[in-house]
């Protein structure tokens, strides 16, 4: 026996397709919906009732009762006790746009890994996603509640203790975990301490050169930024006549020029926070990675948490993917800033929070630091060497045994937007140094070494080599 | 053989402790650290010879020489050629405050279960923390990779794809996984929408009663609220001599009174939204959540994506503990968005998103999407015939039939701060419905249900019908 495949029903102009795998309700409505938008049921008219129009569509009434239901849920149709189900003014007709063409994407975004000499970028390679997944697998197996139950607001409790371990351990700071807050990576961290410590109209010391995304992130909280000059001592100190609440500091390896704050200049920071009331927010993006003696203690521990907050992250060590970095807050404003996360809500993922906690607990985290620390540091030296043997006409560098990328200074003569245009071109990576400086007079190319091995790095030192002569000649000619 | 526990070397005044876990050369730096910041070791002068400094403690000569390197690095000495080492300037030494006593902490942040009637809530008791977890560990095996290696800034692709089938299965909307990004939950998309398409100063359009906190959102973002009133058939359009180049809807199920906006109020406002080269913001917060009939298309699909753009969360299906939403972008503006993503980098985590996505192809997702429904729909079903029966003296409701929450009425003689308040003290929380508007004129209490089992509403009822006996009488004397 077979079943006609299509069945007109003229009457209120729709078809009802009995092979198609849409409901028979779901269809009367669409075909409802398109004679009201199109103006073909007028407004205020009156709907066969529902017996009637099951009986014309050979449907069941309760299929006709869901339908004509579903639409006054929608507001197509209301509904009058005892005179029916009557069509609802639904305005202009103009929605039967076709969609549009479409098709295949050209723009698709590809997955590219990092070009070199991409800065920031750890290199994933390395990452022991084998003993990672065998983490999170067990907490899969042991308790994987604890992958979506919400905890508290601040973090997976575990994580926390391990992140004061970590930091007491690696940074010299010694906190609670109860003064750890986790969240969505650095530039997370960040806006929860503007949140809690500024307002609009607000003052901030900002490095000079420094991360060039914090200048738009400071504007787009209404701060005005002060821009704080490097000497060789770190971060110069705000002028006397200018007003500051807050300063984000590098003071363990300043970006992008590298080199550590001075005891005394980190001293004379927590004088004049305490001194003006202000606070000393410290971005410790990289300091894991130093390639002679230990990390150098942070500014935090230094100052025992009193007029300086802790901002790190594990975008570099682990993942930038995984979204997850840490403010470590001083006592007297833990309550301003569970206040702020109160209103602002879960801030980070708690999914990998728990396997997080295991991995560093078991020592996977650090035989995986470690092993990037020694990688990371033969790059390096691979780097350097090859700066030293072939680039000392175009500029010069400080070797400061940290961090994951180098400045090349450039002779005045050359210009480093120049250079990176010229490399850009030949797909090498360099950023002008120039673009993370405010206040001008800067010149150089920052170099990221850690994603990239020797045989990547080679080839792409020679570009970088023929643009800086091809510039050199340029410039001489 | 004995080894003695504390070993003086009064020549530096400190002592070597060989029982200490701490290395040897950590604590030769820690109380070089110290002489120099007490001032017992001036600046400028000079220190012991390694090797003798060496002798002295009876350690290896290297010990000696990588615990000076370190503490050049860390800027407390410096070293000259031909002079050995020498202490630099370490400001004043005001840093040995003693660490607080601290201790346990009172305000322990515990992990508490919402209290009845908390709204927006899932309940996730009623989860499959097995099969998510099974979907995580599946990945762990079959692609760790895909947990921690960058893919697009939009997000994994496969989650992309089983979100373009869902909106178009659920929602009504036919997008292509290139227009979908995955944000950080649903506030994160919100955050990107506005970043995107407005500029400090801008109006924006939000409705009167509406979510709270996006009112501090939209002033945090510089714009300036008009607030647009909910009449029958959803928020009204904004006056016509106010210039708005964006609103925020919650079309399909209005937060926090309930019900859909009607066809011809979408249509007016896509309407508005062309005439006024204005954009339409859909938060579609809740809206898998209908227990009658299908889901209300969203206005996303009805406008097929022209001047509307849909924002999704998983955070009420799933968990917020996931941070996960996503925005479904017009063509059109797809570049601005990537524009603006570049700027402000990843936004969400990427571990969860592959698990995700497979946990929506296999099904397992939309298994645990009909079970909760029809658990929250008797639980709909159980408040709203309590109110029914016993609060029907204090207010009125409306059935929706649809989201987490219901909002009851209350008669202008009850205040609903009040009523909140009373409740609040004996455990229960309700909202006050004055609370979520800025124009005043409304007194309810809005009950979230779908966290709470009929066990646990129905002695908060109790409770709640004692507050507002008590109110009553108080107004009445």
């Amino acid at each position: 026996m077979s079943i006609p495949k299509v069945k007109n029903t003229p009457w209120l102009a729709f078809s009802i397709d009995r092979s198609s795998k849409k409901p028979v309700f779901e269809q009367i409505c669409e075909a409802l919906r398109h004679s009201i938008v199109s103006g073909s049921l007028a407004e205020g008219a009156t709907l066969p009732p529902t017996r009637v129009l099951a009986t014309e569509l050979g449907v069941s009434r309760s299929t006709t009762v869901t339908a004509y239901e579903q639409l006054v849920a929608e507001g197509y149709l209301q509904s009058r006790r005892g005179s029916g189900f009557q069509v609802c003014a639904v305005g202009e007709a103009d929605l039967a746009v076709e969609p549009e063409a479409g098709g295949l994407q050209q723009d698709e975004e590809l997955v590219k890994p990092p070009l070199p000499f991409e800065a920031g970028q750890p290199d994933m390679r390395l990452f022991p996603h084998r003993q990672w997944a065998k983490a999170v697998a067990r907490v899969c197996r042991v308790s994987p509640q604890s992958m979506l139950m919400g905890g508290p607001a601040a973090g997976n409790f575990e994580l926390r203790k391990a992140v004061a371990a970590h930091v007491a351990e690696w940074r010299g700071i010694e906190a609670s975990p109860h003064q750890i807050i986790i969240t969505a990576g650095s530039t997370d961290a960040l806006d929860l301490c503007l949140r809690v410590l500024t307002q609009r109209g607000d003052g901030i010391g900002l490095e000079d050169p420094g991360y060039g995304p914090l200048r738009h992130f400071a504007r787009f909280h209404g701060l005005e930024p002060s821009f704080l000059e490097i000497d060789e001592q770190g971060a110069r100190l705000p002028e006397a006549d200018v007003e500051l609440r807050t300063v984000i500091l590098t003071p363990s390896h300043q970006f992008p020029l590298g080199g550590a704050m001075s005891p005394s200049r980190r001293q004379e920071f927590i004088s004049w926070a305490r001194a003006a009331g202000a606070w000393v927010i410290e971005d410790d993006y990289d300091s894991e990675f130093r390639y002679a003696g230990r990390p150098i203690p942070a500014m935090a521990g230094f100052d025992r948490l009193h007029r300086v907050i802790y901002a790190g992250s594990f975008s570099k060590i682990f993942s930038n993917s995984l979204r997850l970095g840490y403010v470590i807050v001083p006592e007297p404003l833990l309550e301003q800033f569970r206040a702020v996360m109160a209103r602002s809500g879960l801030r980070a993922s708690y999914m990998p929070q728990q396997a997080l906690a295991e991995f560093m607990h078991s020592g996977e985290f650090y035989r995986h630091l470690r092993r990037v620390r020694r990688t990371y540091g033969e790059r390096r030296k691979f780097l350097l060497d090859r700066l030293t043997r072939d680039f000392s006409g175009a500029g010069w560098f400080r070797d400061h045994q940290a961090g994951m990328q180098t400045v090349l200074h450039l002779h005045s003569s050359l210009s480093d937007k120049d250079i990176a245009r010229r490399a850009a071109a030949l797909g090498v990576a360099v950023q002008p140094l120039s673009n993370a400086s405010a206040g001008g007079g800067h010149n150089g190319l920052v170099l990221g070494y850690c994603a990239f091995s020797e045989e990547e790095m080679a080839p792409a030192l020679d570009i970088l080599q023929r643009c800086l002569e091809e510039a050199a000649s340029a410039a001489g000619s």
